[in-house]
């Protein structure tokens, strides 16, 4: 069976259809905006179009922002006019504007420690460069970066807050991304510079020149909104009340549409189900595809989604989440005690052919997903190469015409096996023992 | 000799340190823009500090252009807000912008052969993808779709003139460049959308959709102005009268910081000057950079030194001219009938153990020296790699930071054999026998 499925797989890649429509057709689907809805319509049809049942829209909360004008002009002393984006949630200037010396930390330890006569009334410069890694994990330190800066320059009185994009790139593409205000903080408007801009910002800096910067953004958070997570199933032929659950995030930034972050994460969970539906059987276990709603700015989707379904979290087999763009998969991470299991030796025979190696480490899932881990859901991650993925990531950049075909097919693959595998086993995976 | 010159140039890389001191401390170079100005007082500095003599700047007639606001958003039915940039030389649309239909084409050809009833009152959006070719010739077929669609959009009543980006990457980064407006034509704006917004544009009419777009320009024509070529010598201890030109241009389009095109040519040129003026012995003949005004706009610099040194065209032993970027070298094109000339075969033996072959072809020259033919003077082609030219060409990610530090090295090292064999060299070059 696991042969015809891959067949199948391979006679048309219809995830890079089904990413291309939602690309063109929907484009940037931002929390609460016309493409959000059109994007809650565009994954019901194309559910049902690939022959789940159950579809429906399932209410979530989410963050309501809007971006505005945006600017930055750099007194090297010569004018430099510099491409930027505002961070996801932050507030605007004052209309005019403000213009500041700026003052460069090339980490959040070094702004820490440094003194607040050094920074206030200053617009703080944090030079965090990314490095290029295939497992991505040069994010968790540039995303802290991003979060945390702006209320950690506020604290010792920065006007502003610009980042270094957190991304891999040299182009005038800058990376938004959620920021995280802290309570006791006055709240700063903080913007990502493009890393080139950035880099001449530090070249002319780390050279002794006093460098002044106006900003202006017209961002605002509005009040709360509502969007949805949208759901379907392939009810399991023997066991329909235990549940493997695929989970990618519909919503994306507004810069681009969205086709890495993560457009190519549903256009592979909804073809894993059409996969599986078209085989003579049906899965013995319900295979259930979760698009969740508003990932990028406080993940309310998956919060919204373990809030609702807490209560069956026993009947949830296990779950994983596409949102690693098209990288091609790498390597499989299964729940902890789970390497020599039946359920985790029969995967890792199923995924080795496709390349896959096994990883030593333990099973973390993704961001929308991860609230299910309290509730004792098994996790499995299929590690996908993400050598290129930061060179795009929340810019407006991130378009279908970046998308790899070939290897959004290959993890395509590798998440109906998993899917299936999963959903036929005689077995469960074993429990953590904590 | 020679081999000292080689170990000079690998000793240290200050093609680049000069390319990154034009990007960050003049920056943008738009003729008879503060950045132009900037640039000239900096090409002289350079010289001087290289070890050039007779530095001087020569006035040069430049085009004045200003770009203004730029905006387009694509009704696919849903709304699509594009990246684009108003072409060189651009009237502006109406200050509220202007609404149309959008009719494509794929060719001149095909727009040449529609009925005016298809075009008229509409945007004409020319479909036109460049190739990605190791020797760059893709955009010779690209720029002319650029110069001349828009007047043979508007001789069949098209009310505006879109060009897909004549460019090889898929970001959101247009590739700006001159149009050329016939005068049998009504001048309509026109601009170039990025490469994946065009394709975005092309996917949908070609899907048989009704695409309205709307499109602001505020750009506008000004009245010619004036800037300068940037000459400095290393006067020829026997024949000081003979002259070996090395060319590059100056000024850059106002997007990026003119890396590539052409502060890359600057660079290499400058420090020819200086590796051939720290030998122990000085050239023979006299070796003379010139750094041009305005390559991209109405080749204003060329013309004005090809007018000025007319009289001396015959002690012009040889031209040449370095605006292909960081491409690394891969051959060297003689004037016709040198290949087995003696000096042809003395150039290409200290050219072949740096990799380069001997092209077949006949030299053309660049844009700049290019009113030179004429007059006879001979050229030599250091032909570059443009393979990744193309990305940047004319964008806002025309920067430092693309520049490939070994390439740059490379091509320095091939300017310099190259001046410093034709300018010791007992011979000169055959003359054409036309």
């Amino acid at each position: 069976m696991l042969d015809l499925l891959l067949r199948n797989a391979r006679a048309e890649n219809r995830s890079l259809s089904l990413l291309r429509s939602l690309c063109d057709d929907v484009g940037p689907r931002f929390p609460c905006t016309a493409g959000d809805v059109a994007a809650v319509a565009w994954a019901k049809e194309a559910m049902r179009e690939a022959g789940l049942s159950n579809v429906r829209a399932e209410k979530a909360p989410a963050t309501l922002w809007e971006r505005g004008v945006e600017s930055c002009m750099l007194r090297l002393p010569r004018l430099q006019p510099t491409v930027l984006s505002a961070l996801g949630g932050s507030v605007g200037t004052p209309e005019q504007g403000l213009e500041a010396p700026v003052v460069m930390f090339t980490s959040l330890a070094e702004l820490d420690a440094a003194p607040a006569e050094l920074v206030s009334g200053r617009i703080v410069y944090l030079h965090h460069v990314m490095p290029r890694l295939r497992d991505g994990t040069g994010y968790n330190g540039g995303s802290v970066v991003r979060m945390s800066g702006p209320s950690r320059a506020a604290k010792k009185g920065a006007i502003a807050c610009l980042v270094r994009s957190i991304g891999t790139d040299s182009m005038r593409a800058p990376h938004t991304g959620a920021l995280f205000y802290e309570p006791d903080s006055p709240m700063i408007p903080a913007a990502a510079l493009s890393t080139p801009d950035g880099d001449l910002l530090a070249r002319a800096l780390l050279a002794g020149k006093e460098v002044v910067s106006t900003l202006k953004l017209g961002c605002k958070p509005l009040p709360v909104g509502e969007s949805a997570n949208v759901i379907g199933e392939l009810v399991g032929s023997e066991r329909p009340e235990e549940v493997v659950l695929i989970g990618a995030h519909l919503d994306s930034w507004d810069l681009g549409t969205g086709a890495l972050d993560d457009g190519a994460g549903c256009a592979i969970a909804i073809q894993v189900g059409r996969l599986l539906a078209a085989l003579p059987q049906r899965p013995r276990r319900t295979v259930r595809i979760a698009l969740f709603a508003n990932e990028e700015l406080g993940t309310g989707g998956g919060l919204a989604y373990a809030s609702a379904y807490a209560k069956d979290a026993a009947t949830h087999i296990a779950a994983f989440e596409a949102d690693q763009g098209d990288g091609a998969p790498w390597a499989l991470r299964l729940p902890a005690g789970n390497r020599e299991s039946p359920l985790g030796v029969r995967l890792y025979q199923a995924l080795a052919p496709l390349g896959l190696e096994l990883d030593a480490g333990t099973s973390r899932g993704g961001v929308d997903i991860a609230p299910l881990r309290q509730l004792g859901v098994p996790f499995v991650d299929l590690r996908q190469d993400a050598t290129r993925y930061f060179d795009f990531h929340h810019t407006a950049n991130d378009l279908f015409e970046n998308v790899s075909p070939e290897d959004l097919a290959r993890v395509t693959e590798a998440f109906a096996l998993t899917a299936h595998v999963i959903a036929n086993a005689e077995e469960r995976f074993i429990p953590a023992t904590l």
